[in-house]
């Protein structure tokens, strides 16, 4: 068997590669910026770019066994990327992407999984869901993705778009906020990095409560800057984050009464904040879910760092490749 | 082998057996009411003489092999049914169901699964899933239950309790309708038989259109009730199925972002309106579910005779026992 996998963290904003040994050990890193690209193939000939440059320092293609990405709106039965909101290049058809690295790339096999599926295999390999078999994992980027694990196997469904927990509907009619996706009231609406900066917007318009981030023009608001109001005490930005969890904890109670896993997993910059995120969750889902599920699921956060985690899952999905 | 399986399909209302035989074939059938007993072990005793009979008829204990049951909240992993709250013996506890029934009828193995998971095994052994490999049958009856097959199998879950779709969450908040388990907004208080009955009050109530049903006492009226109004051109009877069918397509929009099945399949008595239920369920479906999913899977009728599906599913999971 040669000896490394490609694995990338495709992600809306950076496309992460990892060279990873069967141990999963990073051997080589590099990165490129996703949006700015008008094309795929101006995506993917910017990537072989990058990429060629770590495969020549770890001996060049010829050790290179195959590559796994872990993408959003990832068709792992195709191999392809299809109508992805938060990507330019693919929010509006189909991108062969598994095709078109493995014809850049040697003829090397090429697997794509949603990129939280490649968070999950990662957790189930590396982290906190070693020796699970139902768990969900949770994503907290700029979107909110999920992996979900029934009987210790990633759940595609029919045709490999299972898991887009990102789009459940929360807030049900026309006040629910638009969604990348083109609906509204969607989780990742509410809870994904832009829509906590959309609930600091709006709090700070609704309520007269005193917080730094007033100092900022509303507009340029990011999660970053509530997680560092948060970590000050600022109790407006802790608002911010008992709104988000509460709202996720009300997901993972309609999430239990589907698959009823034994650990709901968080990934993802916004679980940096710990007990001011988490306490909300498990507090908000105790509230909601079925008297039999109540107690019953773990809440833990992913214990992997986040861009190695990405990476890991990916390759993981690589050395399955036959 | 033994040739025959006792199956039990254990309703809220009634408990129907069968003695099947390995090719599906319906032997020998017998019913008692499931409500009226005050311990578990009073309605054991109830089912264990209406069984004598039949076990009689079919030549002995000696040929009976084992036995399934679908019942509501049914641990499979366990065999027990755990705080079911439309059974008044179960509703507070657990009752080691598999185990009295074993002990009760010679020590043959017994398994329990939820009543929709047998409905849906019923429907990949016998039905309209053959050949399918991920679908959700959705139970309409005294309850909405639902039964997921993910890669061909029944999806249990960590603790035996997946699947309890009719416990999502369709409207959040104070405003929901209360539901038998105890908390607001469920699926099944607005879908099940007894929701569409509550929809049919609340639009006489709400509404001056005329109707058929304003003849009766709001109290006295069913499901089979607005059934009947619908079948007769009753344009309130056919709002309360639109009302209901909207709903089960909205929520099965969330169960696309989840499990991505290739087919949705109802059962129970209100899908005999056909389409006056399954038209707005699909319309709904495709006005709410990500552009991803919209079109992909198919709406379906279970083909299989109420009683005898759940029976015959109850004994696919008797014959499974090693």
């Amino acid at each position: 068997m040669k000896p490394y996998v490609i694995g990338l963290d495709l992600g809306g904003t950076n496309s992460v590669f990892g060279i990873v040994d069967s141990r999963g050990e990073i051997k080589a890193t590099t990165a490129i910026k996703t949006a700015g690209f008008g094309t795929a193939e101006a995506y993917v000939d910017a990537c072989v770019e990058a990429l060629g440059i770590i495969i020549e320092q770890v001996g060049g293609i010829q050790t290179i066994k195959a590559m796994g990405i872990g993408a959003p709106n990832a068709n792992y039965y195709k191999g392809t990327i299809e109508y992805a909101p938060n990507l330019t290049w693919a929010h509006n058809g189909i991108v062969p992407l598994a095709d078109m690295f493995s014809e850049r790339l040697g003829g090397i096999p090429v697997a794509l999984t949603n990129d939280a599926n490649a968070a999950a295999l990662g957790e189930m390999v590396y982290g906190v869901a070693r020796g699970m078999k139902n768990f969900i994992v949770i994503t907290l980027g700029t979107g909110v993705g999920s992996g979900i694990v029934v009987n210790g196997q990633l759940l595609y469904g029919h045709d490999g778009f299972a898991g887009e927990l990102g789009h459940v509907t929360m807030v049900r009619g026309t006040e629910g906020r638009l969604c990348g996706c083109g609906r509204k009231g969607c989780l990742e609406a509410y809870c994904s990095a832009t829509g906590v900066a959309r609930t600091a917007r709006e709090l700070l318009a609704t309520t007269t409560e005193p917080s730094i981030l007033r100092e900022m023009n509303p507009e340029d608001i990011t999660s970053l800057d509530v997680s560092i109001a948060a970590g000050k005490g600022d109790k407006l930005a802790n608002e911010i984050y008992k709104f988000t969890g509460r709202m996720l904890g009300e997901a993972c109670a309609d999430f239990a009464a589907f698959s009823s896993p034994e650990a709901f997993i968080f990934f993802g910059g916004m679980v940096k904040a710990g007990d001011l995120i988490m306490h909300p969750i498990v507090e908000s889902y105790n509230e909601h879910v079925m008297p039999i599920f109540r107690g019953k699921a773990q809440f833990l956060v992913s214990g992997l760092d986040g861009a190695s985690a990405a990476i890991l899952g990916a390759s993981a999905v690589g050395w399955e490749i036959q």
